[in-house]
C-alpha cells in the first residue's frame, strides 16, 4: 500500500536506499520452469550501471547481482525470487550540507514533510539507485516473455535537439553513449552535453521504447488498459513528467481519417495488416499486435552546480549548489529502466491475459 | 484483475455495456459521515452528458443517477456505495453493420481477438459511456476531498488551435461549449468544429486539469507516485494518447535551473513557497501543495462519416462508414471525465497517505 | 480496502442493505464464452432464499436475480458481470427500538463505534440479506469451474446432535429442511429445533461442504495457500466461528503415522492414489486431488425472544427482545452460503493458476 | 498473486527456500519514525529457533536479522524494510532419497505436480524455515501497534492431552518448553512428547493466541472481516488445520442466549462492559476492544521415523521414513509463529481502519 511494487500478477517488490547496506527486490508470480541465473540479469545492470564515461555520474559500483531464491539448477521454480544488490560504494563523507538543506527540484523536502524524517544520504529512496532494481526486475520479465518479444529503448531528444527520424536506425543505438539511433544526431548531442557539463548545469531529454512481437489482446480494456499500465509504469521512473503512446501528443491534431490505422486483410487467414500505427500498438486499451510504441519526457536532474534558491531545516532561505557526482543528462540512464519496466508491464499482461483467457 | 476499476483504499468497480440495460458502479473505502445524494452527484453527469449541444453526440439519455446503498439518511455509512444508471436510449436499430465489421481506430476487431465474442452493439463496453460511471464516482470522491481542494477541467487546444495562456481564464470556461478558457480562441474554435462536423471528419485536442488546494505530502515515493497514478488514471480514459504533468514534454528541452522550481521560505512558520511550478505540483512522486496540472491528449474519434479502410468477419477487405451520432471532438466530453478521475486518484491518496502517517 | 469483495483474479464484490432499495455485485475477471443466464442463477439463490418452511425466517423475497452486464447473447464477454436484487419486502414499520438499542451479539455497537452511524433497520449491511450475493456470484463461479468440479454442503450438526457418518449420504440431503444427510438425525433434528423455536430461542450447528473433482495443484504454497484462501472465505460468513480442513481439530490428538495419508501408484501412469484423507485434500497449501473437506462452526444467531442485557444509545442499562422474522438455526442457510463461496474460492485458485502455470 | 505475502496496508513479501543463501522478506506500509532496530527483532526470532531443546528439531541457525532498509538512526522512515537472515546451516548432504521420493504428508508430491520442479533440499519453500520471516515481520506489525496491544500464545492441548483452564495462567508459559500454561499438563506432556519422540513418532497441539488492549472497531464487515483475516492468517501457517474465534466450534452446541455476550454500561461514560466473551473479541468481523481469541489446531508433522507408503519419482510404490532433525511436536514451534501472524493482521487492521474513518 505505500507503493513499493509494480504489477498484479507478475509483481516485483523493491526495497533499499542510496546509501543503506543493500538493495533488493522480490519477484512474486513468476511461472516455473524458466531457465534464469545472475548472468542473465547481469548485463542489464551494466548497460544501466552509471560511470561508464563522462556523460553518466561517476558513482562505481559494481552492482553486482545475486539470486537468493526462486531458482534451483538453473530454472525458476515458480517461488518468489529474491534478488540482493550490496552497495559498495557508500563513501564516508560529511553530510551536513543536504541533512539540514533542501535541495531545489528534489524530493528532500516533501519527504520531511510527509513522513517528518528522511535517511537523507545520497538521496536515501528517492535516489535514482532503486531504478537498478527495476533493471533486475525486467531482466527477470524477459524471461517469461521470450525472445519472440524484443524490447528496445532509444534517445529521441536531447534537450531541444532531436534526432531526424528518416536518418534512425536501432543499429546505431550502441554506437554512442547516447543510445541515440541517428548518428549525426549524436556527434551534436556530445558537444552539446559537454557544453552542459562544463557549465555545471544538466538537460532533459526524451525517450522511446518499443516493443515489438507482442500478441495480440493483452491488457484490460477500461481502467487496467494496457496504456494506461504502460504510462503508470514510465511516469513511476525518476525525472519522468510526460508519458505518451504511438502519436501521443500530436493526435490532438489529427483528424479522424489521418489518425485511425486502416486494416487490410494480413496474409495470414483472418489475420488483418496495419497500414500505419498511430495507434502505438494499442487500441481500447488491448495489444493489436503492432509495435508498441511508447516516449517519455525526462526532466533535467535538479542536480547541478549552479546554486539554486532553497530553504534549510530552520526554514531560512538558503542557495544550494549540489555537489559531488551527477549526471548531465539522466535521460540517458533513463533508456535501460525504459526498458525494464516496459518488460514487466507486458510480463504482467501476458500472465492476466493468460488468467482470463487461458 | 480484469482492470474494471481504479483506486485502492478508496476504490471504485464499474460494470455496463452502452446497450446493455444499465451501466452502474460500487464505490468501496468511503469515510462515513460525509453528505451525499443522488443531488451532489447528477449535476456532474449533467455536465458530461452528451446531446447538449451539436457539438457532442446527440444521444438522449436522462443519466439518472440512483444511490442504491451506503447513504442512510443523508450520509454515507462507511459501506459500499451502489450507483446505477439506466439505460433509457438503447435505439432497438438493425446493428447488421457493425455486427460484422471491424471499425477501424476502434477496439472491435481487439476484443474480438482477445475474447472471442463482443457486445458490438454501441461499442459495448468499450463505449464512451462507461465514462459516466468515472463521473459519478469522481462526485463521491470530491465529498472526501472537501471543498478545500478544487478539481477544474479545460480544452487548451483543439485540433492544431491552441489557446493563449495570456487569455485564458477559468471563469470563461462556462462560456463557451468548449471548456474553453480563451474567449478568442473558443470562437475560433467554433468555426473551426463546424467545418469538421460539416465534413463528416473529426479532430483531437489537448485537455488540461488542475487541482488546488491539495495538501503536501500525498502519494508514494516509488511505483504508485502520485503522477504515476495520475498517468494511469488519465491514460485509461477513451481516446487518451498522453499524459504531462507540470511542464511535461517541454521539461526535455529544459535545463536544471530553469527547471527546478526555487523555494522561499513561507509566510508560514516552516512554510515554504515556490517560485515556479515546473513540477506541475508534485516532487518524488509526492505532492508540494502547488497546483497540480495535467494535460491529456485525445485522439480524434475513429467514428466518421469518411470512408476508411478495414476487414470484415469473414477477412475481407472493406470500406467502413460510421453511421449515427458521434462527437467531432471527443476531447470536449473528456474535460468532466477527466476532473473526475484527478478527484478519484486524489480522494485514493489522501485515504492512503491518512493509513501510514495517521 | 473496505473488504467488500472476495477474490484476486476472479473478484466479486457487492453492495446493498437489508432494508435499502436492492442489492448487487460485480463480477469480474470471469472468462468469455461461458454459457450464462439469470436460469443459472435463480435456483441457487432459491435454495437459500427464506420463508421456504417454519425453520428458515419468514420474510418474503422473490430475490429475482438481473444480469446488468457482461453476457451477450446467453455468452459471457470478459466484461464485468452486474447482477442486482431489488428489495421488495421492506416493510414499512417503526424502527425505534432497534435504531435506538444495541441488540446484544449482534454488529450494533461495534458499527456504531467504528463508524458513528449505521442503517440500522433490519441490521443494514450486517444483515445475511447480504449473503444472497454470495450465492449469486458462487453460481457464476461453478460456470467458470464446469460441470467436472462438484461442491456440495450439508448440516452434521445442529446443537448437541451430531449425523451418525455410517448413516450419511447425499442422496438424503435434499430430503429434509436441514440439508442434513443422516435421515434419522433429520427426525430428531426436526423435533429438537422445534423446541428451540418455540422456547423463543436458537440453536448453532456445524456445516460440512465437500468439493470434487479439483484438478491437483490449485492454491499459492505460502500466505495464499488454498486452505487459508478457504478459511478466510468460510470465516467472512455471518455467524461462522470456526473453520477446520480434513481431520481439522482432530488432528491435534493425531499421530504423524494416522494422520499422513499414504500414497500409493494410482491407475493412470504417473498417478497416485491416497488411502485416506486426513489432509482434506489440502497439502501445502495445494490441492490433492481428493475430496475437499471443509466443515463451519456456526453459532447461534443472537435474534431471540428471549430477553437479553444490553445498553442503549444514551448508555443506558436495557433489557433487548429481538421481534420479527428470525431463524432458529442459522447454520441451515448457511449451507448453500458455504458452497457459493467454495466455489468462489475454486474459480480465483483456478484462473490464478491458469496465470503462473499456464 | 503467487501470495507470498501478507497484508493490505501493512504488507510482508517473503522470500526464500530452507537451504538456499538467505530468506528474507519487504515490509511494506510501516509508519515513519517508529523505534526499530535488530534488536527489537532478534529476540522473537530466538523464541521461534529451533534447536534449543531435545523437543524441537536440532537445526543450528543463529538466525541472526539484518535490516537492510528502512530505517534511519533508529526510526523507521516509512519506506520499504528489508529484513535478512543468512542460511548458515545448510549441510551438504546426500540428498538423495528426498529428491527422488515423495513424502507423505508433505508438499512434496503437489508442489511437482504444480510447477513440474521443486527445490527439494530440506522442503524446499514448504519448509517450516520460510516461518522466521513471519516472526520477523511480526516483531514490526508490534512496533506498530505499540505497548497498549499485548499478543500472547500458549499451549492448551498436546495429542490428547488438554491443558486445565482453571490452572492455567500466562506466568506459567515461560517455565516450560511447551509454552504451557497449566504447569500439571506440562509436566504430563514432557513425559508423553519423550514417548512420542523415542517411538520416532510425532503428535499435534492446539495453539492459543490472545490479543489484548485492541482497539474498537477494527476490521471490515463482510468479506475482510477481523476474524477472515485472522482465519486466513492462521490457516497459512505450516500444518494448520483449524481455526477458531472465542467460543468457535463450541458456539455450534450453544443456545443463543446462553452464547450472545450480554453488554452493560461501563465505567466510562458511553463505554459498554461485556459479561462474557463467546465472541472472541470480534461481533461483526469487527473488533469489541475484548480480548481476541483464537485457536489453531496443529497437525502432527509428517517427518517421522516410522516407515510410511509412498510413491517415487518414476510412480513405483516404497515405503519412506524421513531421517534427520525433526520436530516431535510442531505446533510448540507454531506458538510465537501464530503471534506473529495475529501482529500483522492487527496492524494491517489499524492501517485499515485509519485509512477510511481517520
Amino acid at each position: 500500500m505505500s507503493g513499493n511494487g509494480y504489477g498484479h500478477t507478475f509483481r516485483f517488490t523493491t526495497f533499499g536506499e542510496s546509501h543503506g547496506p543493500a538493495i533488493g527486490c522480490v519477484v512474486d508470480g513468476v511461472p516455473p520452469r524458466l531457465p534464469l541465473s545472475e548472468s542473465d540479469i547481469q548485463p542489464w545492470l551494466d548497460r544501466r550501471r552509471p560511470g561508464q564515461n563522462r556523460f553518466t555520474t561517476q558513482r562505481q559500483e559494481a552492482d553486482a547481482i545475486r539470486i537468493l531464491s526462486g531458482v534451483f539448477e538453473g530454472l525458476t521454480t515458480g517461488t518468489p525470487i529474491g534478488l540482493l544488490i550490496e552497495n559498495t560504494d557508500q563513501r564516508s563523507k560529511d553530510y551536513g550540507d543536504i541533512r539540514g538543506t533542501f535541495r531545489p527540484g528534489h524530493a528532500d523536502w516533501v519527504y520531511q514533510q510527509k513522513y517528518g524524517i528522511r535517511d537523507y544520504r545520497g538521496g536515501g529512496r528517492s535516489s535514482a539507485r532503486e531504478t537498478a532494481m527495476r533493471v533486475a526486475a525486467g531482466a527477470v520479465a524477459r524471461a517469461i516473455l521470450g525472445p519472440g518479444i524484443a524490447i528496445r529503448g532509444r534517445m529521441v531528444q536531447m534537450g531541444p535537439h532531436k534526432v531526424a527520424k528518416r536518418r534512425s536506425r536501432w543499429e546505431h543505438v550502441g554506437d554512442n553513449p547516447f543510445w541515440c539511433p541517428d548518428p549525426q544526431a549524436a556527434t551534436q548531442w556530445e558537444a552539446y552535453l559537454d557544453g552542459v557539463r562544463k557549465a555545471g548545469s544538466s538537460i532533459g531529454g526524451v525517450v522511446e521504447v518499443v516493443a515489438s512481437g507482442v500478441p495480440v489482446g493483452l491488457g484490460c480494456p477500461v481502467y487496467d488498459k494496457l496504456d494506461a499500465e504502460i504510462a503508470k509504469a514510465m511516469m513511476s521512473i525518476n525525472a519522468v513528467k510526460g508519458v505518451e503512446i504511438g502519436a501521443g501528443f500530436a493526435a490532438a491534431a489529427l483528424r479522424g481519417e489521418d489518425n485511425a490505422d486502416a486494416m487490410v486483410p494480413g496474409r495470414k487467414k483472418g489475420g488483418v495488416r496495419f497500414l500505419s500505427n498511430h495507434a502505438g500498438g494499442i487500441l481500447g486499451g488491448l495489444s493489436t499486435g503492432q509495435d508498441i510504441v511508447v516516449r517519455l519526457a525526462v526532466k533535467p536532474t535538479s542536480s547541478i552546480l549552479i546554486p539554486g534558491r532553497s530553504v534549510n531545516a530552520a526554514g531560512e532561505a538558503v542557495e544550494v549548489v549540489t555537489k559531488g557526482r551527477h549526471d548531465p543528462c539522466v535521460a540517458i540512464r533513463a533508456v535501460p529502466v525504459a526498458e525494464a519496466m516496459l518488460a514487466c508491464v507486458l510480463a504482467d499482461a501476458l500472465l492476466r491475459h493468460r488468467a482470463q483467457i487461458g
